[in-house]
């Protein structure tokens, strides 16, 4: 019955019984969680030096594909966790988000790294910085993980995805990470890391998990470590403001309290589809996982006039939710996490209706429950109230019910909406539902420095919108204030938060000797042979070919101008040609970058599978009849993949530097080509 | 002699008689530092509600465009700041850098900001989320300014540049500023705010400047607003872990201690360039600023065998300072900032004795002082020391003098070294000299973590480097750990830095409303007339014109083969495309491109002046023999940009989403080309 901690490489059960937890619906003991005899010193030294240390030898690609692994693992073992989240009183749909969209993340986070970054085990970050007249001195940032373990303290409600989200980021940037569940739910993640570790998957050390106290971890964190914590904002508190947290500068990323909003326009009409829009939204944020969302709407903010709509139309909504064991296929909300969360409701709806209307459900109300097996003890029905005076009254801004229970606050204005928006002093997320886009834009660009997320939902999106409360791996999850002054997710910026970026200043060839990326100005060398012959493997970082010239002729521009049908002015009327820009007729731009191919392209079949793609072109300067140009060609950059099954060659991405001049050595054309190039192996 | 504060609009002496602060050099009275009578409630108020709401009126390029011409006032007025600078005891040198050191990055914002930010009042972060299948749901990342006030504590080293490169980043991001200067030498700081206030430049309410004691202004701050500091870790600690900022999560960025280091390679002979360039280098970030700089080397690398000759060339070097008034022409380093902080200094190398030998100056060392009016007051010599054991003795990797002070370290190897490195718990500023690229990347990448910037020097760059010691606008600026985990500058990332992150979801019309672009999916429509015949003015976002067909005959391929002389057996070797890629002979892309532009080119002179660039090109399908091809041009994006004076005519950049398709509706290649179009008024 105790739930194990894995530290070390070993699982470890609590020395001392621990803290019991129950089953949400029927009341039975699941687990006693404690952690008493983890050595958290060990802990960290073991992360930092034999998971870290494992870590740092891979590639970001060889990172994302583990975890591309892994997750496929997890999901053919879904079965067990979904069993498992049944204890926790979660409907199919509440156990769906946290599982499989957990699992998701994972599969996201993995297809983000290996898009975005190349196959190295570091990142690099824009454009070089010149930073000298002659260029012979530059910089280029790159991020490198950073070299300790990240601490991830997760909240009681996603014990699937609230890891997933976090240790699929940490572990591709190159951190271990330390897993500190909240006991409520711990054995759902407990289960879900012991079937990481059973897959051998990941390498040994990747990560550990404590169920139970973090004990004296905190006190051996160092600088090159990260913490993040989601969960409330008292606890919050006292990790950011722990004396070796601010001693050292740890890195704390925090999620916490959230009064998130919901707007319903003030131009929709009861018969418009977006009202029933914003009912359903707002009946499913409030009893999907019984409420229990960082992100669910607590603060329902409409046009004073149609308050009376409003409540009738979503007490009718709510009059539908049927209450009891999700094994009953009836249910559709399950109980909160256990007594003391439903305890914690209470008090807070308690709280709240000193100052607000209970019009729907509460602490006194009635309720049935479905199911053979159901104790009481966990359950809360949906709850609406009604606040007056939203601007005055303070507490349905600032007292979060962590279940089924959302706050009707009427406005007047669209000014005031937000101003009402606002008095949440920083949520994760806020709605407004609307199909006028002005409304929207002045919702947005006045609310938006308050939200991590602003969703603005009407019938044109609609039937695709993922909805208000779920958070999504390539959009940033975390708002500042209250909501923690955090930031998650948000694709590969969620990556490079476990990264250190640092400034690389030198010359041009050593920046490109340490960051294996072409720049201008470093020093650049030909082989005998055209680099169009070379395989993959054989081409070298800042490999060119300066090709022969071609003078560009009258008959060129006719001929190309006729070919593509382009007879604009600056290329075959003399007279506006000289009014133009260019002061007389000019070659095509395009006609530029064809002859370049026709001057460094080698015809004959080779290890150049095609040009995919071209970037950054500028036309620098016009060429002119009579000019005589000449290409450079460069290996920039080379980026290793996966063969894919559909594809019949092996082969990686080659990006090439093309520059074209003309007779006086200026530049005319820069650009970036995209080839495939043939591996010499697989 | 009292040295005023700028509040809520109006210059205020302090009640009280506040700090005298003294000349360094002379010891003479320079003024009073008091503060007291403050409303610091007010004054918070005053710069979100008068500030920050003329500063949110105005777009990016309109406050850059402040920006510069307030950089242009003050370097206009620069002698007055040099002289004042003069009584800090700084030297022309040091005055430069700090002067018109902080100018020029006041300049290069201006430029970051119009360079890369569309002339609005918010940003767009990366490209368009897909959220959906079908593409009716989707999201992008925007940034807007955070709706409070940008309050910057500083250290006393750095009068202007402190605040300029604080004050840059948060005015362009459009939040307005309280600076706090130091008040050892508030006075110049007060001076440079006095002309940027007399300018008139600036909206009122866009910059206070606090002289003396911040009295509770913390407790005033909000959600929104921000907090940096630059400055003892002592300080720091307090201000970080003060309860009104850990309660509302207020952003927090420190630049604090920072024990910096620099590394002679290992493969460097005494006779190679390298080695000279390591003494000159380390002398410099010595005596510059007389030591005073956060950036300054402390620790110096070197290897063991090595130690005589770098202490002995250090020591020649160092003999060739000459202390006293800067006034003389003679002198090349003057005295610290004051008597506190040369007491400081002295009760550093007092402690750092205990553990390493004295080799050169130190506490008890006479030196001659040059200038008719000096005292010896606050004068401390060069001074260096060596640790004979870095590994294990840990003083000089903790203690900080901050004056003309520094730490020999030997190692026996690099890995050796880097360890050494890593034991400053983070620093902002790492050097490796050597001219072995190998050296370079094995030391980039295993101290990079622990480094906001690395300088790898050598014969390649010297000549143009801007040297160990110099913060650069283009480069994160801050390190992990010690040196107080924060970051600035860096390009347009400081920018961000005052803005709020947030996602926006919705339908791509809604989504192309709130963000001035478009984006695939959005409605799109079509006037009358050619979209290549309208202004920048008269162009909307969306506005699109679908082409003619034209099919895409062999003669085509022919004729552009020949023409462009891209013979590439894709093209023309039918033998050799059977097995390629493409399964038959097929179009150039270029061609493709090119008859993209015959087809939606409008000929005759008109509003659009030129096509100057394209970007994001991906051929995606490739198109046969006998393929019918057709073009969706869209305008995408419109940046206003201001005329310069060798321009004829005022123009604006007009972004166009270009589509090709085939006979069966699929995409065959998709771009964006960049047009120079004409505005109706300038």
């Amino acid at each position: 019955m105790k739930l194990p901690s894995y530290h070390c490489g070993e699982w470890l059960e609590g020395l001392n019984e621990g803290v019991e937890v129950y089953n949400a619906i029927n009341g039975n003991l699941v687990c006693k969680v404690n952690s008493d005899g983890v050595d958290f010193k060990r802990m960290v030294e073991y992360s930092r030096e034999v998971g870290g240390a494992a870590l740092r030898k891979m590639t970001i690609h060889d990172r994302a594909n583990m975890l591309k692994a892994l997750a496929k693992h997890l999901m053919s073992k879904k079965d067990i966790f979904y069993d498992i989240a049944a204890q926790t009183g979660a409907t199919k749909v509440d156990s769906w988000i946290d599982i499989e969209g957990g699992l998701a993340t994972m599969f996201s986070y993995s297809g983000i790294a290996r898009r975005e970054f190349a196959n190295e085990a570091f990142i690099v970050e824009g454009g070089p910085e010149i930073l000298s007249a002659k260029g012979s001195f530059i910089a280029r940032h790159i991020l490198t993980p950073k070299r300790g373990v990240a601490v991830h303290i997760n909240a009681f409600n996603f014990p699937c995805w609230g890891m997933l989200e976090k240790i699929a980021p940490s572990l591709i940037a190159g951190m271990p990470v330390i897993v500190k569940p909240a006991t409520a739910t711990a054995y759902l993640t407990q289960a879900m890391v012991k079937e990481m570790i059973a897959s051998g998957l990941l390498p040994e050390g990747a990560i550990q998990l404590i169920c139970g106290s973090v004990g004296d971890l905190l006190a051996h964190l160092d600088e090159q470590d990260v913490l993040t914590f989601t969960g409330s904002a008292t606890t919050g508190k006292k990790l950011r403001s722990h004396s070796n947290i601010v001693e050292k500068s740890i890195p704390f990323n925090m999620e916490a309290d959230s009064l998130n909003c919901a707007i319903l326009g003030e131009t929709v009409k009861v018969t418009d589809p977006e009202f029933d829009l914003f009912i359903t939204e707002v009946a499913k944020e409030m009893t999907v996982k019984a409420g229990q969302k960082c992100t669910a709407i607590r603060r329902i903010i409409v046009p004073a006039a149609k308050v009376n709509e409003v409540s009738q139309a979503l007490k009718l909504r709510l009059d539908k939710v049927v209450m009891g064991d999700p094994a009953s296929s009836a249910v559709n909300m399950g109980p909160l996490a256990g007594r003391d969360q439903c305890l914690d409701v209470k008090d807070a709806v308690a709280k709240l209706s000193d100052f607000c209307k209970l019009i729907y459900g509460g602490n006194d109300a009635s309720f049935k429950l479905v199911g053979p097996d159901t104790k009481i003890d966990a359950f809360y029905p949906p709850t609406l109230l009604l606040c007056d005076k939203p601007l005055t009254i303070h507490a349905p801004h600032n007292i979060e019910a962590f279940g089924p229970v959302a706050t009707i606050m009427p406005y007047d204005d669209l000014d005031q909406a937000v101003e009402i928006a606002r008095l949440g002093k920083g949520s994760l997320v806020g709605s407004i539902v609307t199909h006028d886009d002005k409304e929207s834009i002045h919702f947005v660009f006045n609310a938006a420095a308050y939200h991590g997320r602003l969703l603005i939902l009407n019938r044109d999106c609609a039937k695709e919108s993922t909805g208000h409360g779920s958070p999504l791996p390539g959009l940033v999850h975390g708002g500042p204030g209250r909501a923690g002054g955090g930031e998650e997710l948000g694709g590969s910026r969620a990556i490079k938060h476990y990264m250190q970026r640092t400034a690389i200043q030198g010359s041009p060839s050593t920046l490109m000797a340490v960051t294996k990326e072409y720049v201008a100005g470093a020093n650049t060398s030909s082989s005998s042979s055209h680099p169009f012959r070379k395989y993959f493997e054989e081409l070298y970082i800042g490999e060119s070919l300066t090709t022969h010239r071609r003078t560009v002729t009258e008959t060129d521009i006719v001929n190309f101008g006729c070919l593509s049908g382009d007879h604009f002015y600056a290329h075959f009327d003399d007279l506006a040609a000289k009014d133009s820009l260019f002061g007389q007729r000019v070659a095509h731009g395009y006609f530029i970058i064809s002859a370049a191919a026709g001057m460094f392209v080698d015809p004959a079949p080779g290890p150049v599978l095609a040009n995919y793609g071209l970037e950054n072109l500028r036309f620098v300067e016009p060429v002119a009849i009579g000019d005589t140009i000449q290409v450079k060609i460069t290996a920039k950059k080379k980026i290793k993949k996966d063969k894919r099954p559909e594809e019949k060659k092996a082969s990686g991405v080659v990006v090439w530097d093309v520059e074209v001049m003309n007779q006086h050595g200026t530049v005319v054309a820069l650009y970036d080509i995209l080839t495939l190039v043939e591996r010499l192996s697989e």
